[in-house]
């Protein structure tokens, strides 16, 4: 079946950029000698998900414990489950961790430590656990400094029913960094934030195996990571305007998009009206603050190449208005009722979550197989 | 089961609040002689529908073809198909109008009639239609001095696969009035431009059985509706932030929350970090332009009552960041890794999108049902 037989709207993912994406990414970090531990937030599928793996025997980054499932289901068995660990969610933790998943949690406190061993020992398991490093006051962690890092390693080390499984931290800031120079500074900072406490817990005869770091844009500039063991990332794989926004990819790269159809215009006010509204885009509009604001997504032909200057200028539940950006001096298109349109995304894992599937296509306009998405918890 | 046994983030709704919140606006109707056609939008839910249609014969609004069916398939019969329509939809609304729905459409423009009388003739059935009229430059819809009201009309009405169904409009600009009586004025103007419309329908021996508009706002601020049939309203089911923002209602009754766990603290920032990111309360910062901006959603304890000043100042994936509003005094609560929160949402019909399920709880914290959710196209 061709695109333009489907029902819109809906999500397209293309299966030859997604390709690109993710070879780039492992050629990069073969070279700078570390191992990529792929994020499956942003695909929530497992087709993605192994094609991230590619050959490598290394495990994936989750963000609930339902794609934790998901993909232990489907064979990945080490998995870094990267959301600080909640009490409600330990006994699903342990289910896990029973049928034999290699499971790690993240923690930044006490309190979640030993609510953590108190219900892995009536369980009677263990739960490794890695300590989260706030490198740049994004969310959460704690910093290198803090005598924290010492108490909970050593209650992680030497507690029956846990293990410090290392440290990890994500640069998240790298999200509003104005110039490739920034997001390379803040690639170092990541760096030796991780590096530094775990030479601090091995200092204080404390084990830490894994170093973990990691986001799109710091993936992808990072100069060195002598000392990490492993650099997590999802977004890379998709790409989208904010990423485009920093530099950090091309548009080109981008590899899911939202099939929407015109249903009208209002040619005084010089708008399209499309059934993509933010029920299919999601309400991220990530590039408000970038140089260029892209709307809701920036409008291409059904092939995908950016038609003019046309971008989403509003949207409602299932409306969107698309129009010339402000200032464009490049005339629209004449667009009928019917006509469909590619629109790329603001942020990959928003508006992936709109949607229950991906229609998968290699470049061109045939679909070539439909893989799931897992949303939810 | 006590909503504290529950996982982190869900959606609870409150159905003493719905009930009461759908009581009261049928109550208003009344007295002004009209009747409700609910939309399922907000809720996508039929437990909720059959609510808020309550004991009138009348039917439903839909913004997709997914709603139509699943409403359909639990017996309401009589829909409107509230978005402009496009021609690659057609022949599922064909199989609906088959099985016997009674559904209509919408339209504006002779393009959509004439694919629209194509189909319907290939499929030998009559597809009903109203005419969309642009009240307020909100969206679509031609405006009342257009002459294409009346060609468009005439098509319909003449054609032997299309009837001629009525007018429809929608004063989305509602949602961004400063003042009560802004949504008054607006509200008549909604009102005036569907009743001139249908007389002049008239005027050309035109039918013109359904007078239809309706928002939340005016619905709730609309004093007189003479010559209008039916009022359509969704969020007033649930409310939501934006609604007591433009004082649509007040906090207390908003009927919908996302259940979230404290897993972690940024003492030195004020920070609260919880596990409902914008993946469970949705992006959408439609209070932003509102006089009180509530961030990511307006933060209170277990049972719902708002905490201080504490709102969700920032959002990741599956990370909430809880502070106090830029300015407060009032000293924010001591919460523990593991306390549980509710979070009021922006709006209710983005924040339920990141959901399939209500938890429902009648005022207090037993869950005495779980009712689906169908998201999706």
């Amino acid at each position: 079946m061709r695109l333009d037989k489907l029902e819109t709207p809906c999500l397209i993912l293309d299966r030859v950029k997604l390709a690109a994406n993710i070879a780039a990414l492992h050629a990069r970090l073969k070279r700078l000698g570390v191992n990529l531990r792929p994020h499956g937030k942003t695909a929530k599928n497992y087709d993605v998900l192994r094609m991230a793996l590619a050959d490598q025997a290394g495990g994936i980054t989750v963000s609930t414990l339902k794609e934790a499932e998901y993909y232990f289901e489907h064979g990945i068995v080490d998995i870094v489950y990267a959301v600080g660990i909640a009490p409600v969610k330990l006994d699903r933790i342990a289910a896990l961790i029973k049928k034999g998943a290699r499971l790690s949690v993240i923690l930044d406190s006490l309190a979640q430590a030993r609510s953590m061993a108190k219900r892995a020992r009536m369980h009677n398991i263990l739960i490794p656990a890695l300590i989260e490093l706030d490198c740049d006051g994004h969310r959460s962690g704690i910093t290198a400094d803090d005598p924290l890092l010492v108490e909970i390693g050593r209650f992680l080390h030497t507690n029956a029913h846990t293990a410090l499984a290392g440290v990890l931290t994500h640069a998240g800031e790298s999200y509003n960094c104005r110039s490739i120079d920034a997001i390379r500074a803040l690639a170092d900072t990541e760096r030796d934030t991780a590096v530094h406490c775990a030479a601090k817990l091995h200092r204080h005869d404390l084990p830490c195996p894994a170093v973990s770091v990691g986001s799109t844009p710091t993936a992808n500039f990072a100069r060195d990571l002598s000392g990490v063991t492993e650099v997590r990332a999802g977004v890379f794989m998709f790409y989208d305007l904010v990423m485009a926004g920093l530099g950090v990819c091309a548009l080109e790269d981008i590899a899911v998009s939202v099939l929407g159809s015109v249903i009208g215009h209002q040619p005084k006010r010089g708008w399209i009206i499309t059934d993509a509204g933010w029920m299919a885009l999601s309400r991220d509009r990530g590039t408000t603050a970038q140089a260029i604001d892209q709307g809701y997504g920036r409008v291409g032909d059904i092939t995908g190449v950016p038609l003019g200057d046309l971008i989403v200028t509003g949207a409602n539940q299932e409306h969107g208005i698309v129009a010339r950006r402000a200032g464009s001096t490049t005339p629209g298109p004449h667009l009928a009722v019917g006509d469909m349109l590619r629109i790329l995304p603001n942020h990959a894992c928003a508006t992936g979550a709109m949607h229950d599937r991906y229609h998968v296509v290699d470049g061109g306009l045939e679909i070539v197989d439909v893989w799931p998405r897992i949303n939810g918890w």
